[in-house]
């Protein structure tokens, strides 16, 4: 690509208000036959992202015809508690979604909470059934929202990944790990060569450099920088990191993973950050939500 | 290294026979208790590869003290009768492991079937709970045996992995994508970065020629050659291919994925095959059976 032309910015509201417009069409078709998909969301405390994060899934599940309920519980409730509770949510039919905002107050086990809610209405995708699942090429089950709203993506901006090199940053449950056993299958849309980085890689600028594709999700502010990017690549930034900012009230602010002023010059697509890969989390979830309630309505 | 030094021999005959030892002073242990482990080989049909596994695993087992029984199942059986047998055994408290030997006929799905084996009970690892286990890095499961038994090579030979450029060639639910979910964990002996390959790569070659250790694992006789080897590195072979053989009396003779006889010149570390990986997969069957039995006890 010519020198001083930036990237086309991968529009993650854009895309993912694609999703959503199909997600509504599923609504409506279930509502002809008096069926409402119904979600629980569960939020334990009062961690300031997470009232932000919920908020926005609940307001986009009812924009979408799709009945969300919120469950606030104190913030030093029990494991066992929170068990108790999830499971009376897998036990009642009118419930075809559960999601636990994660992060959990520190003595509850995020693993316990995940295995408990039932695979079937794990719309999150984090039970071991389901990401097993998703190791295996079971279409069965849920994807997590982050790394299938990411995948949507490169389907949806025909981002080919058959034989591509991509770079993944970080090895995460929610990220990383999934993200590569998305890509990796045998399968349309996927069929790609995989590298896996982390914070024990070496040489991690040069295998950048070798990719045709970046997904980065380390969690390190602006670590993605122009000189690790192949003229023409595509950067997927799914960081979401705070950093201090003098010049904002809040003294601080989210900045992702990509250095992205810099990169754009030098990626063929990018992802802006905030705009990229938030919104298709969003508008994942939501396609769960409805799978989990068709499946359960037997369509 | 000088040319002309053949690499070390990592011999599983060795090392497996180490976790064997290990195993046996377990299956002591449980008998002071008055406990035997017990496990089910599922044999359907007369596969020849599938009656010499399983008779070796059935010998394994009863030579350090494991209960073996095997079902030899009509090849006609249908999906349904398979699976209400495995459920038989599932309910059965002295019957601590199940292994369903693969390949099954053609209409039974084993993706059915290893999700019917209960997943405390799957020695084999293939349940996706299991599956899903791994790549959590939650150690509560079964690993998969072939895998599990290259990452004991790698750690019982003091080949380290952290940081190490891990070049795994094949994608299979049943080596590549485990042996992947291993390696990468943040934890001792794994931290590697992990670089999957398979039919649809690019650059096959370049990608191995910068690995300190390479998983041959893609079906395909003799496809690592000594020239996709950088000098020294640790070369594990996986494969398992009849190839024709005019000397042999039956017309055919097994070759791994590693032409060897060149490659042992370049490595700094090399499997044999046969004698490298399948001896530690029967290993850490038996390892996994009596990980079984001592939770299925309590201990």
């Amino acid at each position: 690509m010519p020198i001083g032309m930036s990237a086309l910015l991968l529009d993650g509201r854009v895309l993912g208000s694609a999703i959503l417009d199909e997600t509504r069409i599923k609504v409506e078709t279930l509502a002809q036959r008096g069926i409402q998909p119904s979600v629980v969301f569960i939020r334990v405390g009062e961690d300031p992202a997470s009232v932000v994060y919920v908020r926005m899934k609940d307001q986009t599940a009812a924009k979408l015809g799709i009945r969300a309920t919120t469950l606030v519980l104190d913030k030093n409730i029990s494991q066992e508690e929170l068990v108790t509770t999830i499971q009376k949510l897998n036990s009642d039919p009118s419930v075809h979604g559960i999601l636990v905002q994660a992060p959990l107050p520190k003595p509850i086990s995020e693993q316990v909470i995940f295995s408990t809610v039932d695979p079937c209405k794990d719309v999150d995708g984090f039970h071991p059934v389901n990401v097993g699942k998703l190791m295996l090429g079971d279409p069965t089950g849920f994807r997590p929202c982050t790394p299938a709203g990411v995948h949507e993506i490169l389907i949806r901006s025909n981002i080919p990944t058959a034989g591509a090199e991509v770079v993944i940053l970080g090895r995460g449950n929610i990220v990383g790990k999934p993200m590569a056993s998305i890509l990796v299958q045998k399968a349309p849309h996927c069929d790609a060569t995989i590298t896996m980085l982390h914070s024990r890689s070496r040489d991690i600028r040069a295998h950048c450099l070798q990719a045709d594709i970046i997904i980065a999700a380390m969690g390190s502010a602006n670590f993605l920088k122009a000189d690790m990017v192949k003229p023409g690549a595509t950067v997927i930034d799914v960081g979401v990191n705070r950093v201090p900012d003098a010049s904002s009230p809040k003294g601080s602010k989210l900045v992702g993973d990509v250095d992205f002023d810099a990169v754009k010059e030098i990626a063929g697509a990018i992802t802006p950050n905030p705009g990229g890969v938030g919104p298709m989390t969003i508008a994942m979830l939501m396609s769960n939500t409805v799978k989990a309630c068709e499946i359960a309505a037997g369509s």
